[in-house]
């Protein structure tokens, strides 16, 4: 392996960003200097990912880069946010130029459709690990939270959740049809636009990371609410149908984690049916009403009308109470 | 071991700050709402901590949590800016409770000393590591840089460097004389209120994180400079002296890294001299002028006027050639 200085390493993540006019003093010093805009708010938010434990070993370095990016900006589109500045924290076991540069590009490739610029960070030695920081705006009666939610208020998700996990589970398999279950696990797109369009329209978002039904009962939660979902409206991904089976498809669409989807509710008015189809229209992305909030806790589950189960849902969490 | 759930873990880290009204929406959200001071300027700064690499295993988890956050604040204290909001990611093998407990009250005891809210963070599973993000708001005019020096510009530094890489080497000694070295290493104090009162007096100040002749060089490099030290006047601390000989003091004072003190360079006037014992005064801690700033690359190190060389002088790096 081709092993680089530090400086080699901060200049190859560091090059090919053009400058913003707020960032006054960028990487290079012991830290940079930001111009925060005139009247807005600030939105702060940090995800870290660990190789073998939030992606496998052996995927391309550019989609390690991409999804440590891509988590923050679906956090920031949670809030509503219009994303600014990144700071990026790298273990490496190890300086390798080829794998360097590729996530380089990787980061890149995803700050700069999105505006951000890369103002500094830290570069360490250790196991594989990512954490970056992500500074956005808003307007400061504009954000959105988790509460805010009332009974009664529809319940919408954005795309098609339970893929990024479909894909996780065949991230070995060389088919044409699993490819696009691959792509939503490997290279998750931030809902960053429709996140800027849900403004004075949701009242209240999440993104969903952990699994639609525990980031859902999260928006619940802070209303001491639950939610009623109807499993024939629950869009599933056709390539997980067709590769998994439409019963595992669904469990992975409730209980998956990684989609970096929005979920989000809105009231039952007939004018909301029109806004989310123009929202849909102009952020090139499926939103589909799942089901209502409800006064009672719990998120129910039904089908028909009438109560139902699904086979093999699992919820997935961080620490447990098993030591890992 | 006692297993914390993800939202114990959080409840744990979070809780004893009081609220600054700067933080309009804190931990809890996707993302934290920060309000920005009007006509302040951001200093944005990032710094991981690898168990292994930055600190040997086995330290209380009350000292990892003070480094953490230390390094960074640190960093802010270098530009010169007001800490005021920190981001947490924290990597952990596993949950432990006594553990967590104590390296939350590390971090909030350096937190609250210095006004620091915790607005936001992640807790992962993983080898330990810490990676925290600070923010400090500085003027529009009055920030601190690398640059900015000028030949005859006098070398500046804080405390007694190379105490910390005493205290490191010392970890496992028991005797009273070395208490002192090995609080040093274990509890650096980060020299904010010196880097407040920096403004409009040094023309150059970095943290001496990695050594002071290397981090010196980095303020000489930023104007194609170099800089003279007289031995003689190197503060070194007296513990160090008595533990490990001068001659090793001496190379610690001047390649050991982790003292986190500042080195800076001031014009060389008459009232320069006045400024710093004000300053050493009110920030309680010793400010020496060890050399100048010379329009020749490369540190020169003298005594009585005569070159050189000190026996057993390191320069440390985090990457290198060879594999980690």
């Amino acid at each position: 392996m081709a092993g680089l200085s530090e400086a080699e390493i901060i200049q190859c993540l560091t090059a090919g960003y053009p400058q913003r006019p707020d960032v006054r003093l960028g990487v290079g010093d012991d830290g940079a200097v930001l111009v925060p805009p005139s009247g807005k708010h600030l939105v702060s938010v940090a995800d870290t990912i660990n190789e073998q434990v939030h992606f496998p070993q052996g995927i391309p370095a550019s989609a390690v880069a991409h999804r440590s990016l891509a988590v923050n900006l679906s956090d920031l589109a949670a809030m509503g946010a219009r994303p600014a500045w990144a700071s990026l924290a790298l273990s490496l076991p190890a300086a390798d130029a080829a794998w360097l540069a590729d996530f380089a590009a990787g980061f890149r490739d995803l700050a700069l459709v999105n505006d951000v610029a890369l103002v500094g960070g830290d570069t360490v030695c250790g196991p594989l690990s990512v954490s970056v920081h992500l500074t956005g705006f808003v307007d400061p009666d504009e954000f959105l939270t988790r509460s805010g939610a009332a009974p009664g208020d529809l319940v919408v998700v954005s795309g098609t959740p339970g893929a990024a996990a479909a894909g996780l589970s065949l991230l070995d398999d060389v088919r044409p049809v699993s490819l696009p279950l691959r792509q939503a696990f490997l290279w998750p797109t931030p809902r960053v636009e429709l996140g800027l369009g849900l403004h004075g329209f949701a009242t209240a978002a999440i993104d969903v990371s952990d699994g639609l039904m525990i980031d859902l009962q999260r928006i619940a939660d802070c209303g001491q609410l639950g939610a009623s979902i109807d499993l024939e409206q629950l869009p599933l991904s056709a390539a997980a149908i067709e590769t998994l089976g439409e019963e595992a498809a669904l469990a992975l669409a409730l209980g998956g984690g990684d989609d970096y989807e929005l979920c989000f509710t809105v009231p039952d008015a007939s004018a909301s049916r029109d806004t989310l189809a123009a929202l849909a229209a102009r952020c090139g992305c499926a939103l589909t009403v799942i089901g209502v909030i409800t006064d009672a806790a719990g998120i129910d589950l039904h089908r028909n009308h009438k109560p139902a189960t699904v086979f093999g849902l699992k919820r997935w969490t961080h620490f447990n109470q098993d030591p890992i």
